[in-house]
């Protein structure tokens, strides 16, 4: 990483948190972002949640990478998820890089980076730790909760632990539990990382000396992942790199090749490996329905959250049927429940895409939920 | 490795071949094992092409390794490709490190290890290496060539380079160009390799300190690509590796886990992490449509030979719409050619795993085709 967390906004969560694995944590940070304004009824605030790599800066520019936010194609002015309408609110998960807290701070007891020393976190650490958001701004109960892939997840475990915190909900290419291919894939990553010997069991941040070329492969993995067969072969099929035959060679021949290099090299310039890890881990622990004696729809009883499930039909990372599990188990708790599978050749990523259809679909659950939602009593 | 390679049969190819990269090379060794007893009309023989990380050891014991062929499902006395009936073949790859010439072979110029020196190689290149066997044991035609994966490519451009060679072919779980995933999985594969330390560009033979870390993220990668996710929810889904809860930690807590550590680590025992590059590349410069003007059609124009193509449903790295296009060539061509999708779980491996549907379905194509093909002229 060569970025500065500095003059970020947080919150101190002064109030202790005990951990799923045991450990309680207490007056620690939680970074995060606003857009939009919450209006005075405060009614009109959605939470988004962010997946594995992504952080608080949705929509604008990210003031530390100097890049754009991660989902300007949904969230902005106008846009499908409106910040002229709507206020909305993303915190980096409990683990991350960007300002909250995570592997990389500072263990005030020995003056140490935590490092491995970390406690192992879960989807449900990090959706408690952000529900402390909430209570600092003030707002009761949210019109909305989103979030792709990891982010899904946290929406699914928002609802499960906070029935009455939220009006609406939208997990979108997710599941309620990691499966074996996910976990398997996780994994991978997660070897990459650590074989790398600069990984150097987690304690690699005083000589500066960080395990890039692990977690540019972990990315390479991942993002593989994130794309359809045939949105690859639309996209780059077998075209070469700026070059008119095969060069014989391990250089870039194909522009695939450079794609995938690219994003691995600007990956590790702004992502921390051990927080790789841990966020990683926390997707693999993730099964809801573990958390209930009788199974995922016991997870929405009793609950009048209305829910919008959105799946890819190309996403084979999360594909439409762990969507459909979720459905099915909202339907057995006589949930109020939409779904829809978008069709698309943009794989895991078409929520963080153009994807026309996709974005209407939202627009659309949003408005008309905040139409009901302002006029309750 | 830590195997040796000792006494292994072989041939020394002394006819200079010309490589697609348009180096020369002359007197250099391809090792092959053959199983059963080739019949004196020498009408019985079959060579069989492996994949990305086989050898010559089809069936029975693998001498250097102490293991089981990787292909004892469906080669051996009654099985399938029944060695009481027929006469296998089967040769290393060019490039490959059981014996074949590769990148740990000593160059005699300088008495160093080629590394990164040896020649970048083609499927086209191994094929014809490959051919060289045939003439030693003097068969001038083959009743069939099959292979699956890489093995597939090589049955195709087997037929495309000799069309009167072969009475039969079986490409399994192929492909006549490697496609944009296709080549972004190998190329994670090589990077995870390429980045470790210790591959030192190639040069890690005299140090004895091989990259074996990137090496088992590699094969971890290409393993996962081996199994649907249907097969690996049913063999591994959430299962924990003998604890009864989640450990909090990054050690292999699910089986999933402790299993591609597994494969990772005892790969490394039997591969040379250049031949690995070495291969893969050659497989994505794989592209046979690539050596004709009028496309992949043109490859089979005026053959005899009867193919059977075959893919299995569930495998997503090389799915059974790549089958479907060499099938519509052929068709297009005029050749003689039958297609079976076989219903699975298993994925990719289903070629290498007890699936009775397959094993059925080579046999009776094998057996049909001898009948007809030994009572030719």
């Amino acid at each position: 990483m060569n970025y500065k967390i500095e003059n970020i906004k947080k919150i101190i969560v002064t109030n202790p948190l005990k951990l799923d694995c045991g450990q309680t944590i207490k007056d620690f940070p939680i970074a995060y972002e606003t857009y939009g304004e919450l209006n005075k009824k405060k009614n009109n605030a959605i939470l988004i949640f962010h997946a594995l790599t992504g952080d608080q800066f949705v929509a604008g520019d990210n003031p530390i990478t100097n890049k754009g936010g991660w989902w300007t194609t949904a969230v902005g002015p106008g846009k499908a998820i409106d910040t002229d309408k709507y206020f909305i609110i993303c915190a980096n998960v409990l683990g991350g890089c960007m300002g909250s807290f995570g592997p990389k701070d500072i263990n005030t007891k020995n003056n140490q980076p935590y490092g491995l020393k970390f406690p192992v976190i879960t989807i449900k650490d990090m959706v408690k730790a952000q529900e402390s958001i909430l209570e600092h701004l003030k707002i009761s109960k949210l019109l909305s909760v989103l979030g792709g892939s990891m982010g899904g997840m946290q929406v699914l475990q928002f609802c499960a632990l906070y029935p009455d915190k939220t009006f609406s909900a939208i997990p979108i290419a997710s599941t309620a539990s990691h499966n074996a291919q996910q976990i398997a894939l996780n994994e991978l990553a997660r070897q990459a990382i650590m074989s790398d010997p600069l990984w150097n069991k987690g304690n690699y941040y005083q000589d500066k000396k960080v395990p890039k070329n692990g977690l540019a492969v972990a990315r390479m993995a991942a993002h593989i992942t994130y794309m359809s067969d045939k949105g690859l072969q639309e996209k780059f099929g077998r075209k070469l790199q700026e070059k008119k035959d095969y060069e014989f060679s391990f250089d870039a021949d194909f522009q695939i090749e450079s794609y995938l290099r690219h994003q691995g090299k600007v990956f590790v310039e702004r992502f921390d490996a051990n927080s790789y890890l841990y966020i990683s881990r926390a997707m693999d622990y993730f099964d809801l329905s573990k958390q209930f004696k009788n199974g995922l729809s016991e997870a929405f009883q009793n609950h009048n959250t209305k829910f919008l499930i959105i799946s890819f039909s190309s996403d084979w990372l999360y594909p439409t049927k762990n969507s459909k599990e979720i459905v099915i188990a909202l339907n057995a708790s006589g949930a109020n429940v939409a779904f829809a599978e978008i069709k698309t050749d943009k794989g895991h990523d078409s929520f963080l895409v153009e994807e026309p259809e996709f974005l209407k679909t939202i627009k659309g659950f949003l408005d008309s939920n905040f139409e009901i939602f302002k006029n309750e009593k």
